[in-house]
């Protein structure tokens, strides 16, 4: 497999774009849309969240059939706990259809941005955007790039990427887009990420290997453990690559799995990275694990405590977080077996072997934590089952901007 | 009831004092013993982290047939995951044993400070310094305020305090002193807290007793949802008040809970609001809840999470995180009846119902979120159970004090 670019676009059939309508405060882009040329099968994963927006909830009966051909995305407002919620969220989907002249129903609607503020006042806005937007869409590289830039709020980098492979002689393409930075701990889908591909899959299929794909990957990141209200992850299938349709858990299948699987843990770890304030993209690597359920509970934990992640941030090789950090995270194990290192590109530094404290050259430690990426390596010593989860370091920058969102 | 000086040593028969060994690196007292002048019927709460401190499995031990004279402390050294723990753990007993002429198992030990170092090259100094403790010891406010301060660690403030109230006639006084800042999430103890009561009281109603108070006090606080590897709460009861052994769930049982409860809850506070780089206390007050269990799970959820205590520390009404943190939590409600208000003695505003929100004036709301207690007010309005969690905001200097805790 390789990386190509063309991102959400990168796959025969789609189109994308993003334009200004006036929900971000800022003069930035704010509307953002997907289309496939041809009606897609789709997939998507949602967050467990209690409190849903309203686009989750319209999104879910759009996708009730299996198939979409449009997702329409705005930034700078959630459209959650607010007035008149569904009714504007299904009304982004009429604006949508109307001008691509398709079923309402062949479209998908995600937001993110404050929660609590109705879109009432700025629906003219957004039917006027959305009518210049379907307008502007473009094949290219461009087009995913505009798409990637208005899903934006506090990230500071945008989040894109395509895979090609080959199945059955036909090269086939995925690509996505995605965002997030704050109240990033997802559970099923993450913030938002939009993914298309040309190969031909069954619904089943295409579902299965979604599910799979974001459980180890949007699953495994955490930047301040909230789980937002407005996850959501979806795929758009359009069969264009002429590849055989993929029916069966057969080779073809476990390739096309892998790809989408590389795909996503590549922008989970583009949303990691751009943590809201971070300076370090933190990976926790379980190994020797009892069951990968344990090695996955073990290596959240480590990577959500604010203790560990403030640790790193002043590049404090205190290990004694991560055991106690391992220690309340519900998972049962003997203390007595943990090893534990730091590894990145300036080295690798043990410090602790049985549970217990090493020697350990300070000079190295503080070395190998000042690269922009650090791995936290956990050796359990009770098993072979491993997990990988990704997170970033505590900052004060993530004080500030969160001390003033709103404003 | 009402609140009297004297701390620890408020209760009839018991000295305590605090002197510097060198185990912290400032010139800072970092040896703690409080005594009973009597043996005394004693009750625990250990913390329920899987990794646990060496002290921890040596006080349980000296606990088990319900009686203690004394429990000795060291800040600066948590004496968790260190080599030679147990040993070191059990050596603190045998020095204030010797000391003090008793017998080793009449002596619980506790300790906080750093994961992971080992006490053995000290332990020349803690010697001493336990002998000299031993002769300094003093029955009076003086005594608590050392043994106190000699506890801190990140804390600002000293926690203290101590109740009177009469039983069947007689005065009775129940006091503590406790310490915490940092890595505080209890499931089961606090940080540290050693509580005092010359009440005279079954040991399985104290054991009762303290878990009740505690449950609705120190595991009902969070400053960073980190739950330490060293939490521990302990109580005395030497019986010297004279009054009637409390022997059933009567009256005299239900005022002696109260007043543990009310000096449990005070040193709670004390400890939220003295949270690590704090400059806010946040009390969650959920009403009409469908369960104490729900109410609870919800309350703590909204404290620990990191969006909402940035956005106090801000003063920004960024009511939707709370929502959020609601949704997260794990109990299962209706987001559609929840209500929510800030509230501080600058006033009260209202900024959701039903789960939408509510036009309000951001200039109160400022107001209200000026002083530094803030109460976030939630009506779920499905029910009539209740809880209330305390909490602080996230700040730059929690990350500046975790960033650099060794050093």
């Amino acid at each position: 497999m390789q990386q190509i670019s063309g991102g959400v676009c990168a796959a025969q059939g789609f189109s994308a774009g993003g334009v200004r309508c006036g929900l971000k405060k800022k003069e930035q882009p704010d509307l953002a849309l997907v289309v496939s040329s041809v009606p897609a099968k789709a997939a998507a994963t949602y967050t467990r969240n209690v409190v849903q927006a309203a686009p989750i909830h319209v999104s879910k009966r759009h996708l009730a059939d299996g198939t979409l051909q449009a997702v329409i995305v705005n930034a700078g407002n959630a459209n959650a706990c607010a007035p008149d919620g569904e009714q504007n969220a299904l009304l982004m989907c009429e604006y949508t259809a109307k001008a691509l002249g398709i079923a309402t129903e062949q479209v998908a609607v995600s937001s993110t941005g404050v929660i609590g503020q109705s879109m009432t006042p700025k629906m003219g806005q957004v039917e006027a955007g959305i009518e210049a937007l379907a307008v502007s869409l473009t094949v290219d590289a461009d087009g995913s790039d505009r798409a990637a830039k208005a899903i934006m709020t506090t990230d500071l980098t945008q989040k894109e990427a395509a895979i090609a492979l080959t199945l059955g002689g036909k090269a086939v393409h995925i690509g996505g887009i995605a965002k997030g930075s704050g109240m990033i701990h997802p559970n099923m889908g993450t913030m938002l990420c939009f993914l298309t591909t040309d190969a031909a899959i069954s619904s089943d299929l295409l579902q299965q290997a979604l599910r799979r794909a974001v459980d180890v990957s949007f699953n495994r990141i955490s930047v301040d453990g909230d789980c937002s209200t407005n996850d959501f992850c979806v795929i758009l299938a359009n069969g264009l690559a002429g590849n055989a349709e993929i029916q069966a858990e057969d080779a073809e299948y476990a390739a096309f799995l892998a790809a989408l699987t590389e795909l996503c843990i590549y922008l989970a770890r583009e949303i990691a990275a751009d943590g809201e304030g971070a300076t370090h993209l933190l990976t926790c690597t379980v190994q020797n694990a009892p069951s990968e359920q344990v090695a996955t509970t073990v290596a959240k934990s480590v990577i959500g405590s604010s203790l560990v992640k403030s640790a790193f941030f002043g590049r404090d090789a205190n290990w004694g977080r991560i055991l106690c950090a391992m220690g309340y995270s519900g998972a049962e194990f003997d203390p007595e077996l943990v090893a534990v290192s730091f590894v990145s590109v300036a080295g690798e530094v043990q410090v602790c072997k049985d549970g217990r404290g090493l020697g350990f050259d300070e000079e190295l430690a503080l070395r190998v934590l000042e690269p922009h990426e650090v791995e936290i390596r956990i050796d359990m010593g009770q098993g072979s089952e491993g997990s990988v989860c990704w997170g970033c370091d505590l900052t004060y920058d993530y004080v500030k901007i969160n001390g003033s969102y709103r404003s």
